[in-house]
């Protein structure tokens, strides 16, 4: 397989439409109330109007979440996790039948789901577990190597699964999504997600690393541990996203990072949102400076690498509900946010159409456009 | 008019459902996600789950919005807003022509919207302004007395409102509404909110006053002197509740008072939101304890005297994406947040019914519930 190659990236993303990002906030100047009381809501319009290329934006009608599973055998190997690595399969299992929290809230909120197995370590025939194989068709590898100690997978594993991850964002483009959101579903995935943002927020490693999915004192010894390690094994290689992710990530990682990319190159927003894909977006902020222009940080994790990431990203998350879930769910819940900010610059009356006396001694008399 | 009987509210709310708080908490525990990781989601479930009287909670179908307007004297005769007192006329009109932000979005997530001239100092068939007769016709009185120097009404005029507020609260519940969200609209009305705030929650004027619509600081002090002085007039009347928002109030906040009051007889869940609904929550609270289990706090205003009140209720709120708008705007962002944590509850499958192993050693074997 041919090496990838990264300009596709680093050249194909250009900048949201700063015309429009200018119309969006004249315009917000001009709704009926005071200037700014609309708080984030305003700058999320001004996105909105940037990365749709149109003031006011069109609505968002055809959101889709991609969830990108993933075993990690540093979770084993080093015992980060409180879940054994069958629980990703399982909880693969409960996406697909719509029981996890993520395809809840998709039901609820009019979002597609697609779930992708990039690393699942499980047999799925053996398995028992009922998986359509439109999940399981595409799988990189099984598992991935434990990062303390050895590469997470090959260079051409980890070009692939960046492939993988954009193949997937360009489908669900191609079909009709005008808004992504990247999810994540693996046992261990936080351990890798940690090493990425130690190394590339340049934090050191107990700075980084959480409870996950509530690890105990020994536990998080451990972790932090492993993540040192890794985080010493890829050093070498941090200028180098496609061995950086098979060094110290997994293909599941590597597919988030190729789907944000790809998102970017296609012009459309993505909600970013949960430790594993904001490690990832450092990533691709790395491959592509521009990319985090299509980006809305939606929900602040409770893992500190979430927050260290965002930061180096400049990302003010709209939520902080002190959610620790993944699978996209913080985005989930800022999308009816997102679509309020727009539905308001749209519909909104201005003062002048209403008729309101915008400060003292302005037009009482500009009462006409009234209903 | 007879003296108002507070024995109504005081006697007359329950406490919410502990048993269906219980099973909630339970019940979270079971989902298929590690314990915690829903964050705030989960508490937000408990509280719809003791609201509602049930575990898992009924989806939240047919909430509404009353919008209490009203207009204050105090910010003409101390200059207090930004905007002029025509102002609220205007917007009471645009909230009813649906081009207000609350009425934005109210339609995008479905909200009825009822608006109330509870107070407004306006004419209206004068002002040429086309309002319908349901918003027009249940005035209390024209305005408000400047409450820096002189009552903002007599105590049957506060009287009079609580009742207002209480049968709009009761006319939407016998409609079928099954959440309440109290809005306003008056240009003035962060100051009798600060007045409030600064007597109940025992808080200096400098600590409450914002900037509203946007003051400049000028007029800041000019509020914070007009703020001081209505604290010192209404402090004799500060343990009577009626006399207290006669003394410092105004007609729209006793509206909103007996709104959320009633709703809380009603057993019907109220999503707090705004300066000054949390400042007559306060009061609420005062005349009946029980009161503040029905509200769940939707969003920090930037106001202080917002903070200073729900720090006093105890209440956190879910949301602060620093808007500083009234009208509702902010409880009706966190809707689809409360309903999302309603869904998860409902509709999350179990570890048990998914299989799905809960910690180290749990039952890889449980997987008959698998679809």
């Amino acid at each position: 397989m041919a090496e990838l190659d990264l300009t596709r990236w680093s050249d194909g993303i250009g900048a949201a439409d700063p015309d429009a990002r200018d119309a969006a906030r004249a315009r917000q100047d001009m709704l009926a109330k005071p200037t700014g009381a609309l708080g984030r809501l305003e700058e999320v319009s001004v996105w909105l109007a940037g990365v749709t290329g149109r003031c006011p934006p069109p609505p968002i009608r055809t959101p889709a979440l991609a969830i990108f599973a993933g075993d990690h055998g540093v979770a084993a190997a080093a015992g980060t996790s409180a879940y054994p690595s069958e629980v990703t399969a399982q909880m693969v299992a409960t996406l697909a039948a719509g029981g996890a929290a993520a395809t809840v809230l998709a039901r609820s909120l009019g979002v597609r789901v697609r779930v992708v197995d990039v690393s699942v370590d499980v047999d799925w025939p053996a398995s028992g577990l009922a998986v359509p194989g439109e999940v399981t068709a595409r799988r990189v590898r099984r598992g991935s190597g434990p990062i303390d100690r050895a590469d997470a997978m090959s260079r051409a594993e980890s070009a692939a699964a960046l492939r993988l991850g954009a193949d997937v964002a360009d489908e669900l483009v191609d079909d009709g999504a005008d808004l992504l959101i990247a999810g994540d579903m693996g046992i261990g995935n936080t351990t890798p997600a940690a090493a990425l943002v130690g190394l590339l927020a340049e934090v050191e490693p107990a700075q980084v690393v959480g409870r996950g999915t509530g690890i105990d004192d020994l536990a998080w010894m451990r972790k932090t541990a492993a993540v040192r390690d890794a985080m010493r094994r890829a050093r070498p290689v941090r200028g180098d996203p496609v061995g950086l992710l098979a060094t110290c990530a997994g293909p599941d990682l590597a597919a988030i990072t190729g789907f944000l990319l790809q998102a970017a190159v296609r012009r459309t927003p993505v909600l970013l949102d949960g430790v594993v894909a904001c490690a990832c977006a450092l990533v691709a902020h790395r491959i592509a400076f521009r990319s985090s222009q299509w980006w809305l940080a939606a929900h602040r994790s409770t893992e500190p690498a979430a927050t260290a990431a965002l930061s180096r990203l400049g990302l003010v998350p709209l939520l902080d509900l002190g959610m620790r879930l993944g699978e996209g769910s913080g985005a989930l819940l800022a999308l009816p946010l997102v679509t309020a900010a727009g539905d308001l610059l749209r519909e909104m009356a201005t003062f002048d159409s209403a008729g309101v006396a915008d400060r003292p001694g302005a037009g009482l008399d500009r009462r006409d456009g009234l209903g």
